[in-house]
């Protein structure tokens, strides 16, 4: 997948409240859907839906055994994000400090 | 605006091609509309539209001298979703940490 592409299902996905709840559960292990529906107040078809924008964005893998289907984290996809974010910040705090130097000349000049 | 509401609308406004380069052009330095815009194969109206997506979740602000309106990053609102990423990366750690805490254990014991 093209890695903007990427990055718009993913942020995208995270653009819920539902569905961040559910990655915060994940995070802390594995679980399978109807543990994971009982903590929302939501039709399970809703409910799966947000499952399945989940797993499109690649933030999360399920398996099926049987009749019940588990859900992981794909902690890499979440790693993503955080390095966009990560390279964003980077380059405005390289800005800033850019600022605060010709700052400190000018307060030099200023006070010689 | 309460902090989900405020982490959808951030994720949200992160989820669009257009959005991130924009924002990241932003963390270089404040910049008006015209020169944002020139950079996007896009009508004005549709362009200015993702502007406000932008400016109403928080990751930048807009000033209007004249008839120029410049937008620059609150870098606050970014770190915000760093800061959530962060949280769940790190309970996915030490959940990690304890599989593995509890998997030597096992070796452990058949080593013995």
């Amino acid at each position: 997948m093209q890695i903007n592409t990427q990055l718009d299902q993913l942020f995208s996905a995270l653009g819920d409240t539902t569905r961040r709840a559910v990655l915060a559960r994940l995070c802390r292990g594995p679980a399978a859907v109807s543990e994971l529906a009982q903590n929302f107040d939501m039709a399970l078809p809703s409910f799966t839906q947000h499952l399945r924008v989940l797993e499109d964005s690649g933030l999360v893998m399920s398996e099926k055994k049987g009749r019940v289907r588990t859900y992981q984290l794909a902690p890499q996809t979440l790693k993503e994000a955080e390095i966009w974010l990560s390279q964003q910040r980077s380059d405005w705090e390289s800005r800033f400090n850019q600022l605060d130097h010709y700052l400190n000349k000018i307060k030099e000049k200023h006070d010689v």
